[in-house]
Parts: structure tokens; C-alpha cells; sequence
């Protein structure tokens, strides 16, 4: 049997494949090279999932991988129409981030319940000023996005006593359908995203969902930037209109140094960074392996996404 | 049957004793006037707790009040051997401070995981640098104070898949004693340290302790600060010793503006604001007419401190 060929699409550093020796033919391709060398391929390792190389390489010249999977939750930065039409497989990382961007949403919400920002602030000029801060226990919170992220966050802010509502694309069970999100914001005290990208959510979070929001609630975007007008959430903050927020994911990646955003009054910027713990990226090389295995010995791939709706249904 | 007189030791604000007019003489003293007014109070309430005028005032002259209740869960800034020797009975404000102060340290532990100061630093310079975190799930801490506080910290930090360890005055149960702590520390990744102040916690945490801990480690004070010696904690933190640490209490408070802690590296620093959550003062008023009531009744008052001790024993 011939070894298949894996193209692997990386930036520096690069993924642990040690174990595949012997079971691949392994290539390694930048952004630059990717669309000459994808006909060779049988199965693409998207490692740099910054890049939107795989989507500007669809459908291209010659044959295409059979199987393409991402080191990453989301996929909006590969998938185009072509490779959602084709017979081609689109597998993601799901299951690596949950608990760390639940641990980094927890994070967030007690920082800004207990006004930790503003406690930095005046430690660097030497005042020592007693303030009261909220608590967390008894608050609400709204979810959106259903996915084994959400659910993560669902549980993590439950556990400090947070009363939570989660918001996926359709109502079953405990979820809630899209139809209820403007009444929950109504009544939450922390609102956090992390839906895909798709083209139904792009912009779900404007100027009249953040106006629908209380005055005291705060935002918090760890799913991808492009969910949020940010023009519109700074507006909301320079005026007031919101307690806080914390965007952890841009429209622009880096976020440029020019931006208003870093300024912005009540935000909290991270450089996209919430679901990256220490051995991230050991665990990310992990899976990948051991779905290769599945495939070289005909079982079914695991996280299988939808590539029509943009991610992995089901729970 | 005559009022009893209820003398009332306040800084701004006042507690809310509305509800108790017509059942008690109100009189109100600051740290000047109350050593004049102590002999006419049947109770005394300690509103200002950050004050040592009750301490200093002991035992004086004249009648001394039957029952002194503070504001506040430590009791070490009124408690002396001559009001230990007496009949006054003593009472504290436990329960109020328990869930505040657990979501606090949970905000810090959390913060100290996900690099959320330097976060911070790096967006005042507008500069976007992607680190990776740390998992909380999966590490260990050790909670030196078995109190109420100490409690809820430990079920708080469970809920996030934190291994707790409790340390107490003594073994019981599941909580270790102190023959134990100095083998807990050495494979602790966060100290957090709430014991009473008596003369057996005074200074614990010094630079022998400090050295136990990993360096990785991070460290914790809610209690009061005179069960650290800062001074052993700042060269620990300046040789890299600890990854970081956080005070809510000092040695002296208001700290100096000119305390060199203020910039030592990876320190938080805060004002006594752990437990304060909107509406704690409303609360501990209200705790304390209960307990009123419950006097004027006849019936046992609630939170007796063991004086010897300097908290309340049991669960």
C-alpha cells in the first residue's frame, strides 16, 4: 500500500507528526505554495488556522484532498462555497478548547464583577481606594453558541452559582432557539459569545442588541470577531450604555496598533488567546494523529463538520 | 422595663438601625469619645473595624458593655487578654463575607492563570502578544483557614476542578492540621491564605514557607496582613521565587502610597475590598439587629467568638 500524502499548511510552530512516520508522506506548505501543492495531497492538516489560504485556494487547478482537517473550533477561515459543494470531508479540533475558553469566559466575568481592571489601575498610581464590587452568584447569564464550547461555559459559570440560558441556532431541550435571544439580553447580567462564523450570525452583536442589553451587563466575545460590529460595541461603552466588555477575537487579527478599540473605555483586549493553555498545542497534534489513524484504517472521522451550516452538529 | 443602651463605634457610613428604635438607647462614639462613653452601654456594636479604639479601651474604668458584636469575621482588632478575661460576650459578622470572598480569591486564582495583568500592560501599550495560560482544572490548592471563608473558597475553587486541601487549627475531618501545611505547600500550585489573626498564625507565611512553594506557585492573602511577612514575600517575588501573588489585607491599611509593594513584580495589590459586594453593609446591619432581637428575647446570640481562640470554633 502506498503511504498517503498529508500537506501540512503551518507557520512556525510547527505540529508533533513524529508518529506518523512511516504512515504518511509528509509535505509542509506556506501560504505561498499551498495551491501548487494541494493536488499532491491527500489529506490537508490545516496547523496555521490564521490563514485563509485553503479558502482562496478552492476549488483551484487538479485533484483535491479527500479529507481536510483544522487545528482549530472554528472554520469560517477555510470554508467557501467550493469546498462545501465538494465531496471533500472538514473535520475541526472540537473538544480541545472547552474547558480553557470556559476557564478564560469565567475569568473574565469575576475580573469585571470584582472591578479587577480598575484595582491595576490604581495600584499603578499608589491609591488605595476601597470599592465595592458584585457578586457573581444569583447574576445572569446568556450563551450564545451551543456548541461543546458553549456548553463548557454554561457549566463553568453555573458552578459559581451563575444562572445561565444558552442560545443555539434551533430550540431543543435546554437550548434556545435565536427567536429568544432579544428577550434574554434583556435580563442579562453577563452576555457571552461564542457562536461560529456563519453567514446567519455575522453582525449578531449591534447597536440594537447591545441597546437591548441593561446598562450594567457586560460583554464578553471569545467566538470570532466578525460576530461583533465592533464600531457599534465601542459606541455602547463610550456612552455608557454597557458596564463592560472583553473581546478576545478582532475583525482584524492582530488587532492593528492604531485601533480605537485598546482605548476603548470598560474593554478588556486579549490577543486571541482564551482557549490556548499551556500544551495547547501538544493536544492539537494529538487528535490530529489519532484521526489520521482512524482514516488509514477506514473508520469514521471524528468531528465531522457540517460544511453547509459551518461546524460539528449534534452535541 | 428599661431600654437597654446601645453604643454604636462608627465611621461614616452608619448602620441601618431603623428597626430598632424603641427597643434601644442609640448612641453613637468615635474612637476619641468611646473609652468616655463605654461605661454606659449595655452592647456595643463595632461598625468600624478597621478601628483598635475598643482594643485600647479595655479594660478601663467603670462598667464594661455584657456584649460587643463587630462588623466584620476577624475579631483581632478588638480582642485583648482583658476583654478575653472578662464576662462581655463577643460576636462577629460570620457568614456574610463567605461566598463574596470565595468568588474574590476565584477572580484573583483565575486572573493570575490567564496572565489577565499583563493582558492588561500589553493593551495600555497597544500591543498584541498571544501567550499561552494556564488550566486551572486539574491543579492544586491549599486553603490555610478552615473558617466559613476558608469553606466556601474550597467548594468555590472544587467547582472549577481545583484539588483543595484545607488547613485548620487543628485535624478534623477532612481538613488537615498544621503538622501538614508545609508538605501541602511544597506541591500547591495557588497558597491561599484567610486564618484568624491570633499569636499562632501571626507571621506564618515567611520567607521559609515562601520557599517551600513551588515556583510556579501563586499566593494569596485575604485574612489579615500580619499573617505575612511582606517583606519575605517581596524578595520571594523580586528572585522569581513565586509566580505571582495577590493581598487584599496588609500590615498597615490604608497601605503607604510610598510601600514599595505597590510595584513589586507580579503582585496584585488591593484595598480590603474581597468581601465587599453592593449592599454588604446593608447586610451586616441587618445581621446585627437580628442578633439584637435575639438578646432583647433572651434567646442565645449567634457567631460567639471563642475569645482564647479569636474566632468561632465548629463548623
Amino acid at each position: 500500500m502506498t503511504e498517503p500524502t498529508l500537506l501540512v499548511l503551518d507557520a512556525e510552530p510547527q505540529p508533533r507528526l513524529g508518529k506518523l512516520t512511516g504512515k504518511a508522506r509528509i509535505l509542509h506548505a506556506d501560504e505561498d505554495s499551498l495551491a501548487g501543492q494541494l493536488p499532491e495531497a491527500d489529506v490537508l492538516l490545516v496547523w496555521d488556522f490564521l490563514s485563509h489560504a485553503v479558502r482562496e485556494a478552492w476549488p483551484g487547478e487538479g485533484p483535491r484532498p479527500r479529507w481536510v482537517h483544522t487545528a482549530s473550533a472554528g472554520v469560517d477561515h477555510l470554508m467557501s462555497p467550493e469546498l462545501a459543494a465538494s465531496d471533500t470531508v472538514v473535520t475541526n479540533a472540537r473538544g480541545i478548547f472547552d474547558q480553557p475558553i470556559a476557564e478564560y469566559v469565567a475569568a473574565l466575568v469575576l475580573s469585571m464583577a470584582k472591578d479587577l481592571p480598575r484595582t491595576l489601575e490604581l495600584q499603578r498610581a499608589h491609591q488605595w481606594r476601597h470599592r465595592e464590587s458584585r457578586r457573581v452568584a444569583g447574576t445572569r447569564a446568556c450563551v450564545v453558541g451551543s456548541g461543546p464550547i458553549g456548553r463548557a461555559i454554561v457549566r463553568t459559570l453555573e458552578a459559581l452559582g451563575i444562572t445561565t440560558a444558552l442560545v443555539g441556532r434551533t430550540a431543543r431541550g435546554e437550548v434556545h432557539g435565536p427567536e429568544d435571544l432579544d428577550a434574554l439580553l434583556t435580563r442579562a447580567d453577563w452576555v457571552v459569545c461564542v457562536a461560529p462564523l456563519t453567514e446567519d450570525t455575522r453582525g449578531m452583536f449591534d447597536r440594537r442588541r447591545f441597546a437591548l442589553m441593561p446598562p450594567s451587563a457586560c460583554f464578553v466575545n471569545v467566538g470570532r470577531g466578525q460576530l461583533v460590529v465592533e464600531s457599534d460595541l465601542a459606541e455602547a461603552l463610550a456612552e455608557r450604555r454597557l458596564a463592560g466588555a472583553a473581546l478576545d477575537v478582532f475583525e482584524r487579527e492582530p488587532l492593528p496598533a492604531g485601533s480605537s478599540l485598546w482605548e476603548a473605555p470598560g474593554l478588556i483586549v486579549s490577543p486571541h488567546m482564551s482557549g490556548d493553555t499551556v500544551g495547547w498545542r501538544d493536544d492539537l497534534g494529538e487528535q490530529f494523529v489519532a484521526q489520521f489513524e482512524r482514516w488509514t484504517a477506514g473508520q469514521p472521522l471524528r468531528n465531522v463538520v457540517d460544511k453547509e451550516r459551518g461546524y460539528v452538529p449534534g452535541h
